[in-house]
């Protein structure tokens, strides 16, 4: 597509994504039964239905006595009713004893309610007479401050669905049920494959006109925090045959391939020449309005999502949070979750002026700082090509496609880090 | 301290927290080198120093041609400079050229400035008139589209502070500096000690009166979420001994004890007793005016954080935002992180009305919503007990202390689990 000054228009963000998600479902992990105690953060492969009643029976939500509500109605502080304690509930016991009317029964929260009662007095709402005997100041209705069986869940009720993350308090429900092991889907593998002449692994010296292999150390981070395993395939020369090789096995065994890419024109038109080797549909897009990450490719390949990076660590980063976050939580078995957004962005004042140009989405790094109670967004100057403002960022100030830029004190999302 | 109507008035959650901290610096973790492929997510002990200049050499951030910018000056599409391309500069290699007057070289993004030449012509503003010439249609100024060497760390400069915990973008800035290995702190070993009679391992069954262990899972997976070693101790019955035994051998062995409680108020006096027997300070606070999470106890015994939790699910997902992930983060090592918490709070609007009692602060499970645009907050309707409520729950809306309700419509704040 061209603009209206004739040259050739970019794909946007959106755009590009929805490209890539045309050729969903992907080449999927394949599941696993875990035991619970190892299955935080995994995406359920199975809906979770209820084996039991939950709780198993009636218990009190309160500390005091098990009574039957009839007995207390109409009672005041000045005209209490009186019942005589005629037992005490031990935790974890059935109780042995039936309560008849006029009669209480000690009991702790959690407690299980004995036969003949109805409901829970809380301790505070009582006097007590003497061993024997309470005075209660305070009515309750049948039912009142006690759970019953089976209110939490039913048994045969679906308690958590396929493609749900499990979170730990859902490790917590789960345990409850006395369910121990899940059938959770295997986390994604992704392949990242460094290239480029002129990268050096870290520990070696760097000759003039040489840097260090930067960004498989920083996606290898983000993949996992984003539960994915990153496999860290090594450095590779720009040379045909040699990433084909590295290329192949990485699609063969695993679900994600990320090219890391070295930085010259070549190197990409390389990248792009070697998807396309593999077949349909090969490179979906080359070149994004965006910036960073102008230079992104994206494609498919045997139903493999697969991502031409560029070489600039800024837009790695912001390559990550646009397409590989979210193919990645679509590899993982996750069903859409709509407020995940939300927890990673912010609304904060821009700290000054940005330009940009109309026609391409652009993040800037900035650090958040607190001006009479409102968050405000200090861009950080120096130019893009920076690994330190990196480090100094609390995350990116996005200006979208269609705007030539912002004034100081205008409202922003930041996407953190 | 009484309130008006002379009843015991609980300290708050701010008072409570407070009031832990002043015995802080609590016992922390000693530290530990880590291969850098290891150390995602760990807090710096030591503050990093740049080793050497990064970039160590002069490069380009753009592809086209390295010039000296004064054969570029005036240079127009009407009236372009010409120049002659003397040398192709390669990826990772040191240029064996000497640019001259009128001359140009090859450059790709990243290579590195060949001598005499001081900046980038971008390949867009240029024309190529044969294989040994071109055309300049734009000028550059001297610097332009060039990284000087030390422009993004000098040789000495401090790029990041102890107490900072690695981000993924910051591990890769190590690897750039060529940093393989960092001190850091170890993570805060936390212990959970599960009580109560009532309480059995999730792969028994049940009795009447019993339930399973559900706190202990939720916690060890919270505690892991923040970068903790969770440390499930098992679960003991209601014995002074037996439980002062495994209290005794957890603060000896963690940085922070959480004793799950058994739910009944003789367990509980019992949780509190045991930790004030362990020496001064003891037990800090019993009780906090909070919703669900009442009956919490927090103390310090040698130098150690502990908190008694309530029984019930909900209250200790809440205890764990409001007490346990505070005194976590601090004993982890890390700095103050301000934004932190904005990560995971959102404003909504609640969906319906929602009462509380003035004098405490009530956390109320919410899904969320969203309805022409705007984020609505659902509560979750069903006695606080409920296991279930929690794997349905977004997240938890906040009633502060002073107010007595809200209504539908109003502003909450929902802090995501």
């Amino acid at each position: 597509m061209k603009d209206m000054l004739g040259r050739e228009e970019l794909i946007t963000v959106e755009e590009a994504l929805d490209l890539l998600l045309r050729y969903s479902p992907f080449k999927r992990p394949s599941s696993i039964v875990l035991p619970l105690g190892e299955a935080y953060g995994a995406v359920l492969h199975e809906d979770i239905v209820s084996p039991e009643d939950l709780p198993s029976f009636s218990r009190t939500t309160v500390d005091g006595f098990a009574v039957n509500a009839v007995d207390t109605f109409g009672a005041t502080e000045g005209m209490p009713a009186y019942l005589n304690i005629t037992a005490e509930i031990k935790m974890g016991e059935q109780p042995g004893v039936v309560i008849k009317k006029g009669e209480a029964a000690r009991i702790s929260t959690g407690g299980m309610l004995p036969e003949g009662a109805d409901s829970a007095l809380m301790l505070e709402h009582t006097q007590q007479v003497d061993d024997g005997m309470i005075e209660v100041m305070k009515p309750v209705s049948p039912g009142e401050n006690i759970i019953q069986a089976g209110e939490d869940a039913k048994k045969g009720e679906r308690v958590l669905r396929r493609g749900h993350r499990l979170r730990p308090q859902d490790v917590g429900a789960l345990a409850g049920l006395g369910i121990s092991a899940v059938d959770v889907y295997k986390r994604p593998r992704v392949s990242i494959i460094s290239t480029g002449d002129e990268i050096v692994p870290i520990d070696q010296p760097v000759n003039p006109g040489q840097v260090r292999d930067i960004n498989s150390y920083t996606l290898a981070g983000m993949i996992s925090d984003f539960y994915g395993i990153p496999e860290r395939k090594g450095i590779f020369r720009d040379e045909y045959e040699i990433i084909r090789g590295v290329f192949e096995e990485s699609v063969r065994e695993s679900q994600m391939v990320l090219i890391s890419g070295g930085s010259s024109v070549g190197a990409r038109d390389f990248t792009a020449k070697i998807i396309n080797d593999f077949g349909e549909p090969g490179v979906l897009f080359h070149g994004v309005s965006l910036k960073p990450g102008k230079p992104t490719i994206g494609g498919v390949v045997r139903g493999v999502p697969i991502f031409g990076l560029p070489g600039h660590p800024a837009a790695v980063a912001v390559c990550f949070g646009l397409f590989i976050r979210p193919v990645l939580e679509i590899l993982s078995g996750q069903a859409e979750s709509r407020f995940e957004k939300q927890k990673k962005v912010v609304s904060a004042r821009i700290a000054r002026n940005v330009s940009s140009s109309a026609g391409r989405e652009e993040h800037i790094g900035v650090m958040l700082e607190e001006r009479n109670g409102e968050v405000w967004a200090v861009p950080l100057l120096g130019k893009s090509g920076l690994i330190t403002n990196l480090t100094q960022a609390d995350g990116t100030a996005v200006i979208p496609l269609r705007m030539t830029g912002i004034r100081e004190g205008d409202r922003v999302e930041v996407r953190l880090f």
